[in-house]
């Protein structure tokens, strides 16, 4: 045979894993630049952890601790009171990618991807060489502690020095030494990023100690836990060609017509009926192992073309809005706040998804410091904070395109923070570093009208707020020249200055009686608005049984 | 044993395949949007090809062809001239994530994961079910051809209809049908993507048929092939501890001291000494398999002390001004341009880099329609276009940072087109979909060093425009009424109206001969300044031996 250019190149063939793979690209997992990657580290454990505990209905209690050891180079411990690991799984659950109890369910939940412990552990694999110390109990009396390691060749776990003994906790503890990391108080830090996360998830308690050795204690603001949400099956419009074929292909059961009605949601007999009538040619008793492409794709233009009851809500649990308002009240003390709970809707075709979202000003709402106030905006995706990439995000997108005068709002210089919060059974994350939610147009369009929507509410109070500083502020200064002119009389008169500036100041409320009646007025109406707002969040109750069509 | 929450959870746990997790997540691969996911087919099979031509040292002509066959549905065909692949690796090389010959090699090159090709197949699959058909030859007297899918439980190749015959030729023909895209004329499209990737490789020639059926060619502008990038070994100070550790274990070098030599550039006996001196601790004598994690951070500390002469920058080939030039000539004719190649820099400690940047103004620069003109900015890393996510790119960032007020240069409004360039062994991409360059500090300085030094030479240029156009449109005014009056006088006088205007002319000569001038010595100007940046690229040439120190 010849020899050509081409044996000689394939001759360096070789296939690697996607640990090699990551341990090249740390920057995809959010491991790019000192501080983004410390915080990245406490995300992936703090979003474990939670998951751990409300899938295992436990109010989630969980500590931080980041200890600086060097420079750049802190130990991070996280903490949890969840539902342990079953000491046979620990290497599998934290130390190999792509692999976990979540990858497989059609169930909201904060992580979707088995990627980010075992990131973290690569990520202190090379930069200190260390494993993960960790300890857990599932509550059964027994207690573990190992050292975990992630063999970047094969991707596969390595533990080492597993001792158990009787002990009774329940929990997870990992801790682990990392360098290239640096802690920095600042809106894209770790104490930002827990603040937040208390934010989304009032029901939990974080207490965070720093690197200086401060215990900062983010109480839990409602002792109840949020609802579970309930695993469910797909909507038949969320289905692709391809999805149905898969789904088809694993089925045990006998025909495509029990198949159907057995693995998706809203499809009953009659709408298998409907299908039948639109989709002649596919013959839908026989088995779903035999599906074809053209049997699913003439089964989806079917389904394309049926009115269908819309998913069911009860697959997503968004915050809440009374939930939003205690922790808003919480955390900023906010002047005023709106919050708006939309009603479910879906992205390609049958993805359900539920938008929150609220705008509080003033308090400690915004980004204020001595020099300077300015707005912010904080996204969050099945309530997790999402700090980073923001030019990347479909909320940043939404609320680039609001014309924000219309709602009086200068978002550059008020205390002003645009809460936004997407929940749903499938987050389509922009990178492997969830940090940004893909910029679909449904999504964009129904973050802005969000937005928009809280937004409205903020706009009535501050347009009242600027009427009496206004006001206010005649009112003061003309005072100011009475409390003069009552000096000046009395010294000239040698009459009690107080008792003149009584009477002029009589005589000013006689004829610019405005300002005081403009700052009762003004408080009727603001207290107005905060009970119509709480009659809205009713009002925006989800309703579950809307008709909706492709 | 107590049975846990924790018992029953982890039933369900599950490892998943990369392809798996690409299925579910198709968008952090670029897969998102009908037109982007079309203009990302394109590009990973263009990549491809302009790569396996160019490591066979064979001018690229690649054909590529788009046809409607459907609604959003289209077929594909990308055919080049390269290198071809061997018939026994068709399967592993377009149908398994992460595999390739380029994933461990040290050399500067377009494609770095091999995911690109497969990651084609996997969106062909989930949106027609259709496998991609393969046409190659190594050039040997034996062609192939087959149709590939791939497993996306195993991430395994599956060839079917694999035929064998004789026929001359040499090259790679893919072609496939997909769904869920959609094909548009418009800076997002694969038209601009062709065009951009013409303009950053002058040497290739690419022929687009378009769904009208309309060829559009992308002439050869230059007949000589780059210069081909040397696989090159590591630099000291671009590896980190668990780099150095990682290479030492690998190695069958008997000593750490011949091993350093062996496997490093610019480590000498002369500076193994030097590293023997400051890491006291490290028996450099033993074998590097018993290298520790305290001796390699010992010797990454060490070499972080000591004087290095900078990485070999004949590992990185950039396209070079002259090509540059001719390049935006052939596609944007501009009045005026401007090309800085900068010296290679380095970042992360040792990766090298070099950043070209160019500046062309007028002709078909920027963003021309016929309500509005703007500039535009076009971004490339390893000669590859660059044309979404730019929020989240170095590249934006860095112009964004720039003060264009201080180079008369109005982005907004002005026919600009700002080209920047920036090649490397190792690219930092902020996602697996390689449309971004990751934010690095070094990264971001120096492109924005780059793009000042040639926006200071348009400068000149627009400041000059500005005049004489001011200066011209003041002598044509002038004119116009001298033209006028020589009616009117021949009118009244019966005398030849050309004379009088010929005379009148004079006249106006001498009174305002500044306008002539001024264009005269605006040309002369203009012409200097081009020779002058010609000579600036001569001073910019790559000077290789210069002196870095961490």
């Amino acid at each position: 045979m010849v020899e050509t250019i081409a044996d000689e190149m394939f001759r360096e063939f070789k296939e690697h894993s996607i640990a090699e793979f990551f341990k090249k690209n740390r920057q995809m997992l959010g491991y790019s630049g000192l501080v983004r990657s410390l915080v990245t580290i406490v995300h992936e454990y703090v979003t474990n952890s939670l998951d751990a505990c409300e899938e295992a209905g436990i109010l989630p209690n969980i500590e931080v601790k980041v200890t600086q050891i060097g420079e750049n180079k802190y130990k991070i411990m996280v903490a949890d009171n969840g539902s342990g690991i079953p000491k046979n799984y620990v290497g599998k659950a934290l130390a190999t990618i792509l692999s976990g109890t979540k990858f497989h369910r059609y169930i909201q939940q904060r992580g979707q991807q088995g990627i980010g412990a075992a990131g973290c552990l690569l990520f202190s694999q090379i930069t200190t060489g260390k494993p993960i110390y960790v300890k857990s109990s599932t509550g059964n009396g027994k207690t573990y502690t190992c050292n975990i390691l992630i063999n970047t060749l094969k991707n596969t776990p390595v533990v080492n020095n597993l001792e158990e003994h009787e002990e009774n906790f329940r929990g997870l503890i990992v801790e682990g030494e990392f360098a290239d990391v640096k802690y920095e108080n600042s809106e894209h830090g770790v104490f930002e990023y827990l603040k937040r996360t208390a934010l989304a998830n009032p029901h939990c308690q974080i207490n965070f100690i720093d690197p200086d050795g401060k215990s900062n204690l983010f109480v839990r603001a409602i002792d109840q836990m949020p609802q579970r949400p309930k695993q469910i099956q797909p909507h038949p419009l969320g289905l692709s060609t391809n999805d149905l074929l898969e789904f088809a292909h694993y089925s045990n059961s006998r025909k495509i017509t029990s198949f159907m009605i057995e693995t998706f949601t809203r499809i009953t007999q009659t709408k298998v009926n409907e299908i039948k009538e639109l989709a002649k040619d596919v013959n839908l008793d026989k088995s779903p192992k035999e599906m074809t492409w053209s049997d699913a794709e003439e089964i989806i233009k079917a389904i394309k073309k049926i009115k269908w009851i819309a998913p069911d809500a009860a697959s997503i649990i968004p915050i809440g809005s009374e939930r939003i308002k205690i922790a808003l009240k919480n955390i900023f003390n906010p002047d005023f706040m709106n919050v708006v709970e939309r009603k479910p809707k879906v992205f390609r075709g049958g993805i359900p998804f539920i938008v929150e979202a609220a705008v509080a000003y003033g308090g400690k709402a915004g980004h204020q410091t001595e020099e300077e106030v300015s707005g912010n905006i904080l996204r969050f995706a099945n309530r997790v904070p999402l700090l980073f990439d923001g030019g990347n995000c479909a909320i940043t997108e939404a609320s680039k395109t609001i014309d924000w005068k219309r709602y009086n709002i200068d978002i550059e210089n008020q205390p002003i923070s645009i809460f936004v919060n997407i929940s749903s059974v499938y987050i389509p994350y922009s990178g492997v570093g969830k940090e940004a939610v893909s910029k679909e147009d449904e999504i964009i369009e129904e973050i802005k009208l969000a937005i928009m929507e809280a937004a409205r509410g903020v706009q009535n109070f501050i347009r009242g707020r600027e009427k009496i500083s206004f006001e206010a502020g005649r009112y003061k200064t003309i005072m100011r020249y009475a409390k003069q002119l009552s000096i000046n009389l009395a010294e000239m008169t040698d009459e009690n200055q107080d008792r003149i500036f009584k009477e002029l100041e009589k005589l000013v409320a006689q004829h610019y009686p405005k300002a005081l009646q403009k700052k009762e007025q003004y408080e009727k109406e603001n207290d107005l608005l905060n009970q119509k707002n709480e009659k809205n969040d009713n009002r925006t109750g989800r309703i579950k049984k809307d008709e909706i069509k492709d």
